[in-house]
């Protein structure tokens, strides 16, 4: 048992979520290589320590499939393609099978031609942008994904939501041990962090959010009634930036593939619906510019002396884009994957709807 | 004659300053076709208001010139090929016409192709990363040009200039008058903002800069002696995002090609030595995905959309990347070229030096 402020994590194996994930998925209508994919997709953030986009967005899922906003099993096809190049209609169906499938079409296109960039669009919020991206390492690659979300940023000026969070993920390959993976929101936090203050009635810091009157705030139920910020925050201090780099993602991935795009998506919540939202994904042969071992070397040489730069603070180490999500993993792997007890009741709530044999680790931690 | 702290602006005409431009980049030894490239890059920065990289930095390609770090008769050689990739090697040479070839060999790519992706290595300071980016707009492309640059930023948790302000432009044609161009430092500000700031005995906003002990600094010179924060700024308002871009882009644009990296790039002012700075270009075929003439109507339709949101305060006009610069450029051709009066003495010093007639609107001015 916990409270709201400080709530408990339970730790259930990476294994038995995968397979719980995958039964729930299946029961909810998605195909076998679907499910898979999707599990797969989202026990993979919980493993990365991005708890807000992993098993606890089951049940969004649950929700969207039961009112008609997602269809569970529908095809993507192919609607335009070259040889570097395609548009998905992903036909409202789940973000994520789709996402593995248009970035494994850009990787095969990129072994032939070096580049391949699939755009997407009738799509659906496919989890932790990321993780697509990284399938390029194991294929001396390059990966990047983008996607547009729902709004929930104001433009710098503006102060009521008109575009998403909209994350840029890129994985590089390195002879190192940690891939270099950034995976950010544009926004300076997502909004998942402002629930969060709310519900410990703890201010948020200056800069993230807006009030509904376009003030910055540090109450988050008036952030909440507000806006979010874009990376950079205000204008003082350039947030204009992120608000150009959100709104360059949302023309990628959005406008290029004729997806829905800025305010004209709806809320995130939006029952029986469809979101049409869009995904980009490039792939870049390395082995088209350098020998990837050379490459890679160089990489792990950059990586190596960011970190090793003179520290500010003797106590506070030095990381780069992807570390802490892999000590994350390292102890996930070891220690079980953590699961805040909210998402484990939202779980067991989903289990029992449908009839799935929850694992025992996640009953035990119910009780 | 003004003060340090309120300096005069001159307005000369494009033409001139083109005129003038062209003409000493040929007495400091550029062949005939790179001046012309080069003046054009350096003039189109100063008519989009983005006085930094323009004609004041003519000083600084004087210096280099003479020292012997740039060869200003260097000819680019393809080092690596492809039909959608390419690797230049710029021998040393200025970064401006190399720049111009590159992003123009990732055009000719994309026309083919759809996608073409050119780096090039041994390259210098290339003025604003916008103007190759731009070069997409008018075959329906999409443009991509980003550049390392010289260490000016720490990482997050460090304290020591470890990479540069690694900028990123995107370029994207639209059907309404203003096309979206994204020409953006990845630091909250650029290095000069602290030099002005020093001028003038004004402090620094808090989050743009840290000292040399790491801490964050309002007070200019203490900055100058520390580093730049990456776009966030500190961790609380998600710096680390900043410098996860900033890494992201020091990877493409510098160790995919093969040239200096990260702290190896030595000082700006560095006589001498060459920088090998390296460059990434990319260009992506619109009509592979979409009709152009839909995709731009749709491109006018979001920024429209953001710009026409509810606004944080009546007075503040909401704007999208590339508007400022379009409307500095609107005001340029009808005023004049504005130049602070301490470039305008720079310019006529090295007139002077190189024996070189400056356009009469300059003379006055310095008078």
């Amino acid at each position: 048992m916990s409270s709201a402020e400080h709530p408990a994590v339970e730790r259930v194996s990476e294994r038995d979520l995968y397979d719980f994930t995958n039964a729930v998925l299946r029961a909810i209508g998605l195909g076998v290589a679907a499910a898979e994919v999707t599990a797969r997709v989202l026990v993979a953030s919980d493993v990365r320590g991005i708890a807000s986009h992993g098993v606890a967005r089951l049940a969004y899922y649950v929700t969207m499939i039961e009112t008609g906003a997602i269809d569970p099993r529908a095809a993507p096809v192919v609607v335009r393609e070259s040889a570097t190049t395609a548009v998905l209609d992903a036909r409202n169906g789940m973000g994520h099978p789709v996402g593995v499938q248009a970035m494994t079409l850009a990787m095969d296109k990129a072994a032939r031609h070096d580049t391949g960039i699939i755009t997407v669009r009738q799509s659906n919020h496919y989890g932790i942008a990321g993780y697509y991206a990284m399938l390029a390492l194991e294929r001396d690659m390059i990966g990047l994904s983008l996607t547009n979300t729902h709004p929930v940023v104001a433009p710098t000026g503006g102060r009521q939501p008109t575009y998403g969070t909209n994350p840029i993920a890129i994985a590089v390959p390195t002879a190192g041990s940690v891939p270099f993976v950034l995976d950010m929101a544009t926004s300076v936090v997502p909004r998942g962090r402002l629930e969060v203050a709310a519900r410990r009635h703890v201010p948020l810091a200056l800069g993230w959010a807006l009030d509904a009157q376009g003030r910055e705030t540090t109450n988050p139920e008036d952030a909440l009634a507000g806006a979010l910020l874009p990376l950079g925050g205000g204008v003082l201090t350039s947030g204009y930036k992120g608000y150009g780099l959100a709104t360059a993602i949302e023309i990628l991935a959005a406008v290029l593939p004729g997806a829905l795009y800025g305010p004209l998506v709806s809320p995130m919540w939006t029952e029986g619906s469809p979101s049409n939202l869009g995904q980009f994904f490039m792939a870049i042969n390395v082995a088209a510019f350098d020998d990837p071992p050379a490459f890679k070397e160089r990489v792990r040489d950059l990586l190596q002396r960011l970190k090793e730069s003179p520290r500010a603070d003797d106590a506070m180490e030095i990381l780069v884009a992807g570390e802490k999500e892999q000590r994350a993993t390292i102890a996930a792997r070891a220690q079980g994957v953590p699961l805040d007890d909210a998402v484990v009741s939202d779980l067991i709530r989903i289990a029992d709807r449908y009839d799935v044999p929850a694992p025992s680790g996640l009953r035990a931690a119910a009780r």
